[in-house]
């Protein structure tokens, strides 16, 4: 039995409807749509379609058959094409032909999209609470890191001292930027399709608005042709999702990058490395390269999604049951792994000698730079007259810790300084290397936003804050 | 000259330069870069790293390029590498060395992030007014057609009659979904990076707070590593261009549609038409159709960003640089495109007769159904006799609404009431004709969100006080 | 027990195992890893590593194996973290540790990528059989309806009449495009990674050209450290596939086009069609726009497949697992949906009159121009004077076919035969009237890949030659 | 002047051109347009349709055309909609009207298609010689580099060394294969349009076969309705192009890592490095950093294109303008970038030392499991001891180098030998300390595809033999 075969002569041809089938998937939405005809129900008693009674035995039909899903007990049957259809099967099972008033006035059309959404409502705390917690061990670490110096990279080039709490954090913003995304789609998804009928409208005098606000919606669709095709929260949540993933393979790149021998900043716990089958002394950070591949599955969904949606004209068309399983595979993606990366990075050791070691004086030229600033010189030529002592120094095989002063005070004799303007005695003087020191250099980055750790301590608090008040 | 070759001892390769440069694109953030160093100068001088009088002659001179640029009068040097290179060049010649203190505690990195971003604050509010334009064009003509009957369709078949203003005003909300999430990206765009530096903050005791303000952001970047790698908003930006793209390609499917012979509801006016050059007959919706491939480029320009993000390591790298074309483009596209696709729906003609001609009785079996379960038939088993009828007339070769009285009785004899549940003459009675009024089937869709003429002008003031609104 | 813990002090942690399992999907190579085993104990042997007695023992071993997973009776572990670790698992269960000879010399790198392009290489005949029997059916429809008219259309406009046999045939050739490109493919799929190792090649003295016979292969990979990670393959399969796609999807539009009742070409038998939950007169075709949908989910795959190998380092990276997954899901996709829409197209009823009275005279338009070609009039000016006649014959409301020959020739004596170059006498002739008719028009095009009947049955020759042929 | 304006009484509206106009980026066709049209014209009178003299006269004034494009002599006109109509326009203005004759019996949809491909073919060899530009330089590095170790990885971990010459190869192998696929790509491309006329087929006789030969392509296209819409090798051709740039991506990554200062393995030169505009002591990979980048870029414009396609009808939609710029992009996208990064592989340092110290004795832990396996130890159980020699060295913080006989040999009297198979005297030996020398590790992979320099050579032997042949 389907729901529409009155008017056909031939039943649907047995491979035509597993591929035509969407329970595979949308079982996924039985909560939904047992809630969704719930309350449906209670309006055409409103509306004076269904009698108090006749609601009442359909409300109390379909609690059953809740129930069966949520006990793991509801049979499916060969020829439930969907969800809607299997529910409103089993809802006639349990109590008999009365089942026929529920779908009054309604179609699968704004019955599906409203399970749909309803469903992303209700999952959108999982995500939310597996990014959140992604960024309470980011805030953690952070704290137990205030001081920890690591080199800064741009270009993966050694650029400029940093702190280890100062670089967990920026991976805390990112994912808020995430949840903040997430938060913008709710009021989009929280746009309620049902009582718009197949394409025109519902034929019976539905309260849309009280439907609406019994299931949790902020309101109903406004023009019933765009809501039983408006696929844009789905879209939408395939591309917060994307962005998750890249923010993710970011995270991931660098955990890959400072796990190796080379940087050997970090080593991961046993508990969440894996070896090879061939070389016994291999320890590889499979869960974060893994992170970094899905996050190319992510972009896929995405891009996939939003080409179905390309070229369709008004309404409900087919193509559109497209939608769910890159959702819902995003989504299970995304939940299973971040709490196994945050667990990751708990366990992981962190190696500060490594990390120090590694934060060569070239790294403070800017310092440099900076403090022939503060001697009158213009930033412009200060960085100049660096980069000459960085090629002489590297000439000489020296850090330029260890130019002497004679060295650096020659870069002021050439012709950059041909008109003679600064007294090279008094531009280099023996404090200049102090500069050298990565501590210094960190604690003058104290503008907001700056890696000194005061400047970090506030944003710690303002990372927990957000994490508390939400 | 670049801003860096104190270091090096050889320059860079001329292939080299052309490939690495970004000018050609950059060029378009002139603007912005004149103002963003306006406001570091003052911020500098306020820090007290350039005096008052270094701080006026900077920005005075700053004052005296971005002229330039607006007059056209700006000469690109061959040495510049990119717009920040070239504002900075051109103050040297005109204020001399003090030129060389403004880039004091300040990145391109951080710089450019600033100043694309202050691009797209500004660029916002063409692309919104671009779509309001479209937007305000559906509302009109939806006020013109309230009462112009079509057939709505669903998977491409006649499914139920709506009005004309309704079908209109479907795309107003989806574009109207479009307007909401720019707004909701204003407030990822509106984050200061400036004074981030390369990566850990700017070494001087900037006031961001101040800086962000004066430059109309609306906070700072919290952490530095993260400002300035940050290119969600680019990608959130290339999201919400795709997803209008695909909005005007559900318009422009329909479009092509509609002004098929076959369909034959509008004819585009000859100013936004073209023809063939081989066939003389021919009337093509070239406009339409572009609209339709160029939403396929704006999803492959969302693919390209977010894939070139994809797993990249923290802060700084040159990839990101790929991200202004595409915004540049997808902004171009839309904001060309939309008022074209405006004033060809203003313009063209309206068919009326064969909307209304459209309409055949079979599409109102749904209100034949709805008649019956008024009669105490539940729907399932109304929709199951309906179909029956709509078999029944197909083998007679007779429509729905010259099926006689005595075949409609005669389907309740079948098995389907094989309780007796319910009299024939009871249930199908002479009135039963009246449903074939396409009008009278839209009037009962007057829930929110339905097509009947009252339902739909609500949703028109709606539309209205939007666009006023905003 | 994992092929790995020899130097871990701890158990992998039960999230991330399962996050990092790959057996839910790769259990699908079974067969082709017991193969590919079967012929690496083969080599072992022939390089003198293991006695022949041992990899006799070791082969009748691992066919066991194969006939468990033949016979269903496999029974998968808890700890089987891949389908590799299942079977040399159940190996060592059947014939004792002499199993732990067998990854002697080899890498799951080497082995999952040979596994992989094994799968591939034994079902692309499956694939591309799917192919052929939806070819195989637009020839026999194309032969049936070989003198068939159908207007065809540029822009979806009216342009010029053509047979219907000759627009099934274009999907044929779009489709063995399809058939050319998974044969190209196939050259690369069979070079084979076995005996690379995990990365530097084997340390034994493996006879890789024969072991590349042995199963199959054309060749031995040339390069250790690309072949392990060489996902090439993967990423051209999904090209591949989502043109098909796009293929299918142009099949589908136009199915969805040309079945509704605006066209009414085809009528969709109820075998593979579908109804409206609501309205009861609705027949959908639902197998095609979900064909049309599906285009976009295979752009997706494509898509993050690409992005996945986007930016990975040398040799193998645990994102390169993401491989498998949406090479099945396209696999799965296309053989599944195309022996449907086979069955679809051939029990869907043609409407020839429909068609035919689709193809007005404005279509002979161009037939007009080159009738006024042969009486000399340049093709440009010819164009021209058919515009005129068409918009005067628009403003009279007639059609070109009753456009009288005074209006015709009337034509001539405007501004564009200023010079009196032609008498319109001697252009416009009674005669003109014949060019009306469509079969006379498709006669003309009797080039090759033209609609005239005689080209386009030579077109069905050749295509059964290539059915026949491969 | 359009080629289409007689039946319209209103010209395009001014917006409506510019956004439906291609000239901007089709004048790139302009001396394919040329060739197509001297090609037809010859047709043209082969058939009868021009004179022998007519057609001379077109052809001459063709050539004059294709020479004032050739010299930058060409003037485009504001009505110049499209590549072929400038080209007919300038035609006319040089022969007057006898130029109206050309476009007989052939339309825009043949040619355009046509001029594209046609470009293409004539463009692949500047596209495959920078491919093999980049090759030879591999090649030459590979020969340059024999002998050089350098540590291979795995998951970026190390894993067995291999030498500096396979590395170099691995890529080589990767750009052979995208040569294939544009190779095979040709066939498709090489398939002529021309007399295909709008889409019917062109109403003349001619011979397709013969023009086909003369403008170079291998055959006539065999149904006129695909030919005019198949845009399969624009999107093959981007897929290539994307190919190329994920493999330019793995090779950019890890020069990026190889060049920083914890790798050390190269030192790019200056010429082809930039810095920093605040630090002055940075030397960044920007190249190749782009050439990353870039690839994302580039799987934009692929699943761009791919987007486009879906879901269109059959024949010619205007859609399909959208299919040349980012062939073009791509295009000039890779043959600007693969010349530069060969050169910057050219002139980079090679720092044997540091590569050479990267090879820890760890990574000879596979080859003393092999040692083990000649000791008759099954692999299995060898990978397991190794393993527990890595532990137990970690643990004493010792190499395996420096893990003494004794501590191995009490491996072997552990639960794993419980059954006491293997005497620990005879199993370990003091010769096992011989494999730790890399150059022995190297040696033993010598099968094809191995990093043994024998087997390199005969590597390098068969990439030169590629180089020249082709």
């Amino acid at each position: 039995m389907s729901l529409w075969d009155g008017r056909f002569r031939e039943n649907l041809d047995g491979n035509a409807f597993v591929l035509n089938a969407s329970i595979a998937f949308d079982k996924r939405l039985a909560q939904q749509d047992v809630k969704g005809s719930i309350a449906w129900a209670a309006a055409l008693a409103r509306a004076g379609v269904l009698t108090k009674d006749e609601s009442k035995r359909i409300i109390s039909g379909l609690e059953a058959v809740g129930l069966e899903f949520k006990k793991g007990l509801f049979a499916l049957s060969a020829s439930d094409e969907d969800i809607h259809t299997a529910v409103e099967r089993r809802l006639g099972e349990l109590i008999g032909s009365l089942s026929g008033k529920l779908h009054t006035g309604r179609s699968r059309n704004d019955q599906v999209a409203t399970d749909f959404r309803l469903w992303m409502m209700e999952s959108q705390p999982e995500l939310i609470g597996a990014i959140k917690g992604l960024q309470a061990t980011l805030v953690m670490l952070a704290e137990d890191n205030l001081s920890t110096l690591m080199p800064g990279y741009t270009h993966l080039q050694r650029a400029q001292p940093v702190t280890l709490a100062h670089w967990f954090l920026s991976h805390f913003w990112a994912l808020q930027r995430d949840r903040e995304r997430l938060a913008d789609l709710h009021q989009r998804v929280a746009i309620m399709p049902l009582g718009c009928g197949a394409l025109a409208g519902t034929g019976f005098p539905i309260d849309r608005q009280a439907l609406a606000k019994e299931l949790g919606f902020e309101a109903p669709a406004p023009n019933s042709m765009d809501a039983i095709s408006d696929r844009d929260f789905a879209a939408e949540f395939l591309f917060c999702t994307a962005m998750i993933g890249v923010h993710l393979s970011k995270l991931a790149e660098n955990i890959v990058l400072f796990t190796t021998a080379e940087f050997g900043f970090f080593e991961l716990s046993d508990a969440y490395s894996t070896g090879s089958s061939l070389m016994p002394q291999k320890k590889n950070p499979d869960l974060f390269e893994l992170a970094r591949g899905k996050a190319g599955t992510l972009i896929g969904l995405l891009a996939g999604a939003v080409a179905t949606l390309k070229g369709l004209p008004s309404t409900y068309d087919k193509d559109l049951q497209e939608d769910k399983v890159p959702v819902f595979q995003a989504f299970d993606t995304l939940t299973t792994i971040m709490p196994v990366l945050a667990r990751a990075l708990e366990t992981m050791t962190i190696n500060d000698e490594r990390m120090l070691a590694a934060i060569d004086p070239g790294m403070m030229a800017t310092d440099l730079a900076d403090y022939l600033v503060r001697k009158g010189i213009p930033f412009r030529e200060a960085h100049n007259l660096v980069g000459n002592a960085v090629r002489v120094a590297a000439e000489k095989d020296l850090s330029l810790k260890d130019l002497p002063l004679d060295a650096y005070r020659l870069l002021l004799t050439g012709e950059s300084n041909s008109e003679k303007e600064w007294q090279a005695e008094d531009v280099f003087e023996a404090d200049l290397y102090q500069i050298f020191d990565p501590i210094k250099s960190i604690e003058t980055k104290n503008a907001i936003g700056g890696t000194s750790p005061q400047s970090v301590k506030k944003q710690i608090k303002r990372a927990k804050s957000i994490l508390k008040g939400e």
